[in-house]
């Protein structure tokens, strides 16, 4: 008789906590302490040192040391393993946890760089964290279905086997939401991550594990995955950078995922970094081993410095920039509109451009995503739990959480040729927005059409658990392959952040997370098929202090471009910040 | 009442005579004369400059001098327009005959270059032919479908849109047939277009309209699609140039096609040319005219001068050639054989390394391509189809044509979920071949992977009409989404290409093929789903003096390197001729 699925779990769970050292346990403060952010740094079990390489700001300056020896693998490995450890207890972001492989590598890095003098790669000894899509041999990929307790990995994904040719050491696989699909992270298995600024809030999703353990610098750079917004969100509400390149620049190959053979919006990948030099670090280390040899879908195009420098923009001297304040669907709660603010004036002081964006049929892309999504979720969902029956959840509000099939999986299937007509409609709607971008050239000021769109990664600051559900300020650009970015801008500030009066809403699901409180919030609704969950946004307070990011938007396969304008922003942002103080 | 489709097909036929000048017909040849590539120099219609801008062997050469304006647009317009239309007389090549609207271009181009003393673009005044897919804006697409007479584009297609930025002149539209789903060319609109070699012979296809075309001389350049051969085939078949670039390279946005919505193989497009330079000259314009900013799932790739100069293959000078003598199942005829032969002792003589090709699961990545297209055809075709009522064609042999649900759309479709799969299984099938391609490392005393595999386009040359079916030497190359080209070697030579004796068979496709005269010809023979039809291989002399051509296969979005390695292959067949004279 097959195991049942609450079995595997408690062995799953066992084994797990079976894999950290017993003195690395730390006192964990009880529920009523909501931010956790300092406990890594005051719980005695890193040292000073150990301290100092985990909260080092820039992944290059890691680099470099390890590179030169300063550092050694092993020594850096330790730190990052422990303060791993220690976030894992605060915020409950990891599944595997992988130290005496991670030590044992770090020694053979550490023998190759005495031996020879030169480092392995580009990464030389920086532990970096997987999502746990990613296969690592001989390690479980379980990816958050009891069912899958027990599947060790044959083979590393493509990205693993890149990765470890670059010179890192894959040390930690982190959580995710049970079928990836949701915007937040918990599942049967490892159950929920929480966010570090404020345990009762969602660390986001589907990449909440990295977003959560990144925050508290228990990893300085993980590699994570991007359906719907699953790079973007657990960046912006764990006050991080993000980059969610363009399908295809990135392997994929030989990754578990949901929905898997889904290919009507592909998936997405990119890294998730404390430190904005993470995101051109990770991307030209990984263009640089060639993957294109290791995923045949790999676009064959190496890090372009031209790009990089932003020839296609004008040497990126005078940039003009497109904000959207809104997606026509729903007002950003005032923490993100007060980001956008100072976004805008710090490009102005720089000497940038700055003109409204106009969303073109936001609604209607979004839609599109669960026309492809239902195509064949229901049979994929089923299939993936079947070997043990374990419950699919069809809410993650801990208030209420329901079982039977989730909002995504509620439809039938359809028929391939029903799904061909639904790719021609995605291509007329990638055309259309293409074509508004490039009409924009006669407004900018520069001769060429927008450079970029800087717009909310999020409607609000990372709601509370059960609660994040509107990802169309992400998920548009899934459907539209663009590479975006996140970076932090500032935090919620309650003086600042006020709720506005009632005003003229700009939807019906407007309106709703505007006077939520008067709703009763126990249960999902669904406003539209997949639009609806509940933010009490008229309780700031629920917000205060956390972490307020936002995206960039640039082109397709535009990373290097994209990268480069989010330091030219980051960058506008900082001087204008230090001229404020 | 709608219009039957009959009548549809004769007003448009009257319609395509009209656009005919009445002294630019000339006496046909009867059908007797098979062979018509010299009759547009002895016809009396061109003057002498006429055929020599039309016999201007190489594309480049023909642009210099239009740029200069030795030679003014409306000049080598004329010619082009006069030879197509001859070349239309004998072998049924055109759809769309645009000679006035052509003219009148030419004319503004040729006041252009007088007023600034500079060309449009690269492609200054150069006449492009068509393939019927294109959109032309205020013209008729068709595209085989008799339900589709009088479809009047409203907008140019991406690809012509950037043809004119570039400066050249769309003036014909050639035939393909109906569904465009076989490899040769003939519809219920415009006829069959026969082989000018051989018109009792195919000319391939689905672009055979382009291919018998160009070998005439009535384009030096035309732009194709190729869902599994379509380029490569009727490139082969005539003696020309042909490269099929990988999906996303070049802009498809906005060109008709059949199954259209289907990616699980994506549609590819490229260059048909007459000369060498075509190749490079028509890849260099186009990604110069940035096509990602018109469609947008073309990569954002330029142009790569260091993949030009072969970078990534040690510079270019010592490379390993991979010779498939077969593809595990169907031995090709004699004449192919020699072709290989004769490539591989010139790569030799060159300096070049030349290994055998072992090729992996051919069979089964034809199979999976018939699962991509079957997975919603019959629905595609019908609804194609629907307004008329038009009868599909089953068969394509003249002896014996057939109505009916042609062979590819005989199944019902699948679920979207089960499609799925199929994506799955396909990128598996890619993954294994890349892995192999890589693991020729050791072997190939470059210490890279092989450079290129050459192996033929064909398993035959040109075979009577109604009789080529068997394209596992192209299609597994969509599948794998592989760069290839097309290049001719030498003429069918009964002194040379003798029939093998009986031997070992490889398949019993491959024995049906030998022994063809003993087994029933009048009806198409369903062997595998796809894979049969039939060829009097135990006929050489039906063969007799037929162009015959080879395929170079490149990796995915390697268009620069395949061009120059192709350029390579060509100097090298070029030389040892010249020696063995």
């Amino acid at each position: 008789m097959a195991p049942s699925w609450r079995d595997l779990v408690a062995d799953k769970k066992r084994r797990q906590l079976e894999s950290i050292p017993k003195d690395w346990i730390i006192p964990v403060p009880g529920k009523d302490v909501l931010d956790v952010t300092r406990v890594p740094s005051t719980c005695g079990l890193l040292s000073a040192t150990e301290l100092q390489i985990t909260e080092t700001k820039d992944v290059d300056v890691l680099l470099a040391k390890l590179a030169s020896g300063h550092w050694s693998a092993v020594e850096v490995t330790t730190a990052f393993c422990k303060r791993a450890v220690v976030a894992h207890q605060l915020v409950n972001c990891l599944t595997e946890i992988l130290i005496d492989r991670a030590l044992a590598r770090a020694a053979e890095l550490d023998e190759h760089l005495k031996t020879t003098g030169k480092p392995v790669g580009p990464l030389h000894g920086l532990p970096v964290s997987l999502k746990d899509q990613f296969h690592v041999k001989g390690v479980e990929t379980t990816m958050g279905y009891a069912s899958w307790v027990g599947r060790v990995a044959e083979r590393d994904s493509a990205m693993v086997e890149l990765l470890l040719q670059a010179g890192a050491i894959p040390y930690v696989k982190t959580n995710v939401p049970q079928t990836l699909l949701w915007v937040e992270t918990m599942n049967l298995v490892f159950g929920r991550t929480v966010n570090p600024y404020n345990r009762s809030l969602t660390a986001g999703g589907s990449s909440g594990g990295e977003g959560a353990l990144i925050a508290l610098h228990g990893s300085a750079l993980g590699v994570a995955t991007d359906h719907a917004g699953s790079i973007i969100i657990p960046a912006t509400f764990n006050g991080l950078y993000g980059l969610k390149a363009s399908s295809g620049r990135l392997p994929y190959y030989g990754a578990a995922t949901s929905l898997s053979g889904q290919e009507a919006s592909i998936y997405a990948l990119g890294p998730i970094s404390s430190s904005l030099s993470g995101l051109k670090t990770f991307m030209k280390a990984l263009l640089g081993e060639q993957p294109w040899r290791k995923d045949p879908r790999v676009v064959r195009k190496k890090w372009n410095d031209e790009e990089y420098a932003l020839a296609d923009h004008g040497g990126g001297k005078h940039l003009c920039f497109a904000i959207m304040w809104h997606d026509g669907i729903v007002t950003p709660h005032p923490p993100i509109r007060r980001a956008l603010e100072l976004t805008k004036k710090a490009l102005l002081e720089a000497g940038h451009l700055v003109i409204d964006w106009q969303p073109v049929n936001h609604h209607e892309l979004g839609t599109i995503l669960n026309h492809h999504w239902g195509a064949g979720s229901r049979e994929d969902l089923l299939s993936a739990t079947a070997a043990t029956g374990e419950p699919l959840l069809s809410s993650l509000n801990p208030e209420d959480e329901q079982t039977g099939l989730p909002y995504f999986a509620a439809t039938d299937g359809i028929s391939a040729y029903e799904l061909w007509q639904h790719h021609k409609t995605r291509t007329e709607m990638r055309k259309k927005y293409l074509d508004h971008w490039e009409s924009t050239a006669p407004g900018t000021g520069t001769g060429r059409p927008v450079d970029a769109i800087i717009c909310p990664g999020a409607a609000s600051a990372a709601p509370p658990h059960g609660k994040n559900a509107y990802l169309n300020y992400t998920r548009v650009w899934n459907v539209l392959d663009r590479t975006t970015s996140a970076f932090p801008v500032t935090r919620v500030n309650l003086a600042l952040d006020k709720k506005p009066a009632a005003h003229e809403f700009l939807s019906p699901l407007d309106k709703f997370y505007y006077e939520l409180c008067k709703l009763p919030v126990s249960r999902l609704v669904l406003y539209f098929l997949f639009d609806a969950l509940i933010i009490r946004a008229d309780e700031p307070s629920v917000f205060e202090n956390m972490p307020v990011g936002l995206q960039l938007v640039g082109q397709t396969l535009e990373e290097e471009a994209v990268i480069a304008m989010t330091e030219i922003v980051v960058a506008a942002l900082r001087a204008s910040q230090s001229r404020d103080k």
